[in-house]
């Protein structure tokens, strides 16, 4: 199933999500508008909001503030997004210049900090009192995982767990709390708690997929580079994996090769010491794991399109192009 | 009066907003208990939190949701000055080596978003509805101003406006909604309208004297480097006035040398320049009405010491050693 029919049953609301989004972030200042218009001009699948979406309906509900909440949760993506491009040094987002390149990593650094506050000027307008706590949670996590990530996931090594906590934090949490936040605003709590689990399970099978298309896409099909997690020094599952598995001397070839300067003839050979101990399989298969885990914890819902839409979301982050 | 006799009415909260703030900030990761053990070991004059704790007091109240409404406001201002030392590439702040310096932009930057995120954590543990909306629309003003300010605040210009419209998004505003939300969780809205302006009054009459001491002061008793405001570009009221009011020969001379690269020669024919056209004596007197009617606003309030402190504060505020 593609993800338009997907989305199917939300459709609407992510029409007006887009119109909303966009009114929200009309700046007093000519300069910011151009930045907000950059911004939202290169958007994404919107997979945040549209769990926002489908979890409020899959809970049964479908008040005002769930468009709010989506708008929030996808500004602190990008948001993150933008600041993780300053640290990556990145050149290329969805297709088109960053921000940092564009304008600068002043401008970038302050960008992403007003996104930021913008979806906390949304959250604060929710009436309900676990919306914001159960977002702001979500975003201490993440920015101290990616704290965590500079200091612990640079360095070769073999522990997964360290990579499941980073991982956890940098992504699945705001997955988690988007999904919970969706049940919640929908006014059932009780399936809110397991639209949390099931939206943190997705999110580790989404972060897993994600680092190993990193390892096996092509530059026009990713719409950004290629092997930029090796480039920039971040160790993921295939790498912890492959390292594990390795003979002494693959091992040492390895992390000679992560530490060493980029170029082509590096790359290959680093794919070729994964694809030798099927490192890329072992990473997609723990991510059909996580997935499965995410589809399970959705049986208790009641049968609905949008139930439909998240189990075949389960489908989904594990099957994308590579 | 000094600032130990202002702070007396709140010296216990005060207290326990410290010891709570780094009860608050503990992080599992000890990497990131580290950074935030440096952050908050250079902690400055707390004036935001006091202005919280003297508000509520003024305003008849002292709701327990005050403590972590100062430490959000506390939160928010070290979060915006760890990414403004990014951006001016600053080596020290309050006699110590900035975080950037320490540990690089890429920690840097994600160190603020952390503390923005648990700025916006303990603001949605608050119950009173009006208050996170106060604290993030003031948040995204100030980082709308701060991109303001690098576009618009570091080309010589002699426009007033632009300069009070900059200095209102970046501080003034922060100090209004702190003040402002002080009012409303001691429960006496009428005050808190009042109490904004204040805020809004004293943060004007704090950022142009702050200013202003950037262009007078010793670099010993700053604490930071002096003439950090023409290094880096920006441009202040002292610089606006003295172009506006120069002849042409002076004003070509003043344009040139903002322009032109750093040195202590430069710096002291600056100096000169703006002393022959009273340009610091000029942004003083500016300073001083903004504090008188910041004193103004707060005539309807009954007596109290809170109060006391508060109209302490509109003297101290422009006659801090310069």
């Amino acid at each position: 199933m593609d993800l338009t029919t997907i989305y199917a049953p939300i459709q609407d609301e992510l029409s007006r999500l887009h119109a909303q989004l966009e009114q929200e972030l009309v700046a007093e200042d000519p300069f910011v508008s151009e930045l907000v218009r950059h911004v939202l001009g290169t958007r994404g699948k919107m997979i945040r909001p549209a769990l926002v979406c489908l979890a409020a309906q899959a809970g049964g509900g479908a008040g005002e503030a769930r468009l709010w909440l989506a708008e929030a949760v996808e500004l602190i993506h990008i948001a993150s997004l933008i600041h993780d491009d300053i640290i990556d040094q990145s050149e290329v987002r969805r297709g088109v210049a960053t921000v940092n390149v564009q304008w600068g990593n002043q401008i970038a650094v302050l960008l992403g900090d007003y996104l930021f506050a913008k979806a906390f000027d949304l959250l604060s307008r929710i009436r309900h009192p676990d919306v914001a706590p159960t977002l702001a949670a979500a975003t201490v996590k993440m920015s101290q995982a990616e704290i965590m990530q500079i200091k612990y996931g640079q360095e070769p090594h073999d522990d997964e767990s360290v990579y499941f906590q980073i991982i956890a934090g940098k992504t699945a949490h705001l997955f988690s709390a988007a999904c919970r936040a969706g049940g919640l605003v929908a006014g059932n709590p009780a399936a809110a708690e397991r639209l949390g689990t099931f939206g943190l399970q997705w999110g580790m099978a989404f972060q897993i997929t994600d680092d190993a298309l990193d390892l096996t896409s092509r530059e026009d099909t990713l719409g950004k580079p290629i092997y930029s997690d090796v480039q920039s020094g971040t160790i993921t599952l295939p790498v912890i994996r492959a390292l594990r598995e390795a003979t002494p001397d693959d091992r040492a070839r390895l992390t000679s090769l992560l530490a060493g300067p980029a170029g082509d003839g590096r790359m290959e050979e680093v794919r070729g010491l994964l694809h030798r101990y099927r490192a890329i399989d072992y990473a997609l298969d723990v991510a059909g794991r996580y997935s499965r885990q995410a589809g399970e914890a959705l049986s208790f819902l009641p049968p609905s399109p949008a139930k439909d839409s998240l189990l075949a979301l389960t489908e989904f982050v594990v099957v994308r192009s590579h």
